[in-house]
């Protein structure tokens, strides 16, 4: 941030009186712009105990598979913006969603919300975001083509929790690892 | 957002190509700037069967009392920086944190998420941020006296999970209900 989206005049870092890290504070009008984490809500929709997922069609990860999921909107709640999202990238419908998986991404100032949920009607399709949708059995999971780590986390525990019938909420963390090239 | 944070040029609000609803378009650099949900975080901190809350010294709801929360931080995770605002407001440290409620308070784009957690030693202050801070058995919270519908909600519900031992984690989403004058 260079300008305040207030009134248009320069910003400076610095850090305001009573606070203690360095905000976004304008040089004219003396707004603080605080700059915060963004919440990404997605589902793991279920049909027949295969899982639904999604080859992506746009960067960043292009060609890996994904679980739908998106920025969070204003004015919705993280349920209503997973099924949302879970519409606008794989055409499903989905109802009786469940909390399931909160990852922490701190690296890039990010919180991941997934919730277990199924799919209704067993239907689903395409959509601009997503070159391809299909239901997995685990064996076909198609490992070595995940998208990002918080979906190859919840995707390891969601089949072993199926299995037992007991879906634990977990809360963890990803940490930075850089890829291999 | 009237001006565009990267190159100071007015924004306008229009529908992006691809997008399905507004944004502010900067009408020079051409930069989408997306307003997304804020997280609020904070704890429960028990300590020999009572929780901690602290009086407000700040608007809003000034002089009303609250659990340890506030404005998730970029580069923390939610825990962290639900012990963060526990350590700014009540001068506490927490540990064993466990994530226990999340709120949906869509009409204000707000996610809160409330880890419980021990209190460690018992020990707790004051800080600017609170006027006064206390341990409170169930019998004794000041029901009329709390600051927000999200402390209200986790309050009913703690005591008489720590009654059973068991703490399910809940999402629910709070509506907007005006306050009678």
């Amino acid at each position: 941030m260079k300008f305040c989206p207030r009134c248009g005049s320069a910003v400076n870092l610095r850090i305001p009186e009573g606070d203690d890290r360095e905000r976004h504070v304008c040089s004219s009008c003396e707004r603080i712009h605080y700059l915060n984490p963004r919440l990404i809500v997605g589902c793991v929709p279920f049909y027949r105990g295969k899982v639904l997922l999604c080859k992506r069609a746009i960067d960043p990860r292009k060609n890996y598979w994904t679980l739908p999921a998106g920025f969070m909107e204003n004015g919705e709640t993280t349920p209503q913006g997973a099924a949302r999202e879970t519409w606008e990238e794989a055409r499903a419908r989905v109802n009786n969603l469940e909390l399931y998986r909160v990852f922490d991404v701190p690296y890039i100032s990010q919180v991941y919300m997934f919730y277990r949920c199924d799919l209704v009607d067993g239907e689903f399709g395409v959509d601009p975001e997503s070159l391809e949708t299909q239901l997995y059995l685990s064996d076909n999971i198609p490992w070595n083509e995940i998208a990002f780590p918080v979906v190859h986390e919840t995707l390891k525990d969601i089949f072993v929790d199926n299995e037992r019938g007991d879906f634990p909420v977990k809360v963890s963390t990803i940490e930075y690892k850089p890829r291999r090239a």
